[in-house]
């Protein structure tokens, strides 16, 4: 593999496609932005696919371009970790839809030379996994020893073993749904109309005009912040305690509109900090497509009837402060598996991070996950 | 009392004032709006104070005069109903800081002739308590029988009781809490965040100009009503069901930013409804109001503190579904009015609700308020 352009760092490939849809239609050609750690042994039977969240990326274990922070999974992924690239040949693909190099709205389209923007089209989870299928084909790699990933990670790891059942060995889906909750549903339009309700947005032709809707897309990051956080871990971390002051003064209560509490500097921040990463027309596709992904009702209403082909083992794992994606949820999954007779663990993890806690540092996430990993025999 | 002007529908009064502001300062005049429903006894022993939440208004079971819809209490305000008019004068005021007829940032300041806007001060729940008590003075009412409230509404039930212990004789706080967690000051400042990216919004100068900032305070109700409805309760009513189309069409996925799901549909429809009758700025003074109420900072840390002086009964009520007020918030009252030798009793009521439940048909929190009451004598 030594000298293989196709693996390494900061890829980027353009396939010519077609990429059906499942909204309709097709898409071609498209880009797609990722990267692989480690080798593809000669058999071709280690390579793990992981697949980032809503508003992840490529970069699961080197450094970040624009925020210059560490690959998101950085306790998940390396030498020495769960997910070693001395033993596994590791692909961690950018989204289609999302705007850190895969096509999305913000790519041009070449088509018309100007970009997708609003003209780009409304694609699902299953769109998302078809394109990383064609990079699969571009790389050689006809089946996964494992797919990988939490959240909307998790759906897509979930949609891997429905929709390509051959092709993969192993998947581990962590704090995720076969499913959005109206609740779901309801934090994700509340996003949209923030960024919708921001006049910056032009109906989403802002491309060129140096002038995005951050406002709009900020205020949508932190709605989503709190559902990633656990009730009792917001109060443990930032409780009621007061900020100080930029002029050195302790928390005092100010009686104005300014960040008086912690908890209000923090989100503001984390809104503010995500418009430097993130694209407001990407944060609308990318949740849209997640609101649609249902792999009940693509099954007749039967989850289990999602499984019936697959071959591969399952590991599911949720976290017990987790409201975004309880437990109830990842049960759910695993009684559809038990109905279709599929291999499956299942641990609920302790942790007061809530959804986020998937991204932290969770010891016995780290054991589950290579424990399960290495009892596929690589 | 018969042809006491002060008495009945739709009435305003200014009071002189000042009212010492909790901030600093103090407001002279203030204008109040308040109703009355039922006639006070002789002896004045019989009015009831009624609190409202948030964004409610003094119409308590009267028609609301721009939705023309019934009162938001008239489950629970009207003859035969538990807080009966035929047995107690039953008082209701819009809060300082609203938009309904009291004074807030809507209102002209008599010293410019202007809107306050932000030149409003930032108040507090124990100065909207405070004007209640003018209010009362105003009305010649020294004590009250009962001060009743949820949400919000019950906050200022507790500052009642703790600030003017010797003009309550009975507390009914329902879903309520002695201070907001990390969580509920974070979703409250989603919601300012909100409508202050609203550039409409314009530093709050927007009055005058018949173009206020409707779309971020839409967005900031949008984000607050799910935190009013339960997860199971949002799933049962709305789950994933899809909207029909205004051409008839059943439910389809447009693939598209349509409101494809009911819970879309609903909450954009909430969203825009509020926007009619409600001001953006108002918004910002409650919910920081909210945000500020601390009874245990206020009492050395010790809640007990708050209801030493106190010589109410009380009754304090929760729902098994509320997670904005959880049962949590309600039993650390009840042990620090335990600690403090108050009686109290206490339930925790079953509805699929969630906060949303204390305004709905729950006939078990109907006979526990009109038995609370009505133990007191009248």
């Amino acid at each position: 593999m030594i000298d293989d352009a196709r693996f390494g760092l900061n890829r980027t490939v353009t396939l010519a496609g077609p990429l059906p849809l499942e909204g309709g239609g097709s898409l071609a050609p498209i880009t797609i932005a990722y990267e692989s750690y480690g080798t593809l042994n000669a058999d071709k039977s280690n390579a793990i696919l992981i697949c980032h969240a809503t508003t992840g990326d490529q970069h699961v274990a080197s450094t970040h371009p624009i925020t210059g922070k560490p690959g998101w999974w950085s306790r998940m992924v390396g030498l020495g970790k769960p997910i070693d690239p001395s033993r596994y040949c590791i692909i961690c693909v950018n989204i289609l839809g999302s705007c850190m190099g895969s096509t999305g709205p913000s790519s041009v389209d070449p088509a018309t030379g100007a970009p997708y923007a609003l003209t780009f089209p409304v694609i699902t989870i299953g769109d998302m996994v078809r394109a990383q299928a064609q990079l699969l084909d571009h790389l050689g790699i006809e089946r996964l020893y494992a797919v990988v990933g939490g959240s909307m990670g998790g759906m897509q790891a979930l949609e891997w073993a429905s929709a390509h059942p051959n092709r993969v060995k192993a998947v581990v889906a962590i704090a995720t749904a076969a499913r959005h909750s109206a609740q779901n549903l309801a934090f994700h339009e509340v996003g949209r109309q923030a960024i919708m309700a921001d006049p910056k947005w032009r109906g989403g032709d802002y491309y060129g005009l140096n002038d995005p809707p951050i406002a709009g897309l900020s205020v949508a990051r932190m709605a989503a912040h709190i559902t990633y956080l656990s009730q009792d871990g917001m109060n443990a971390k930032f409780g009621r305690r007061l900020q100080d002051r930029p002029n050195g003064e302790k928390g005092v209560k100010t009686f104005s509109f300014d960040a008086d509490f912690q908890i209000e500097s923090y989100l503001r921040y984390q809104g503010a900090s995500f418009t430097d990463r993130f694209d407001a027309n990407c944060y609308l596709y990318i949740t849209r497509a997640m609101n649609y992904f249902d792999l009940i009702e693509a099954h007749g209403g039967q989850l289990a009837n999602a499984f019936r082909a697959t071959k591969a083992r399952f590991c599911l794992t949720s976290f017990d402060t987790d409201w975004l994606f309880p437990t109830s949820e990842s049960k759910r999954i695993v009684h559809a598996l038990n109905a279709a007779g599929a291999p499956v663990s299942f641990v609920e993890l302790a942790s007061p991070h809530g959804h986020d806690a998937f991204l932290m540092d969770v010891p016995e996430q780290n054991r589950v996950v290579e424990g399960f990993l290495r009892a596929g025999g690589i």
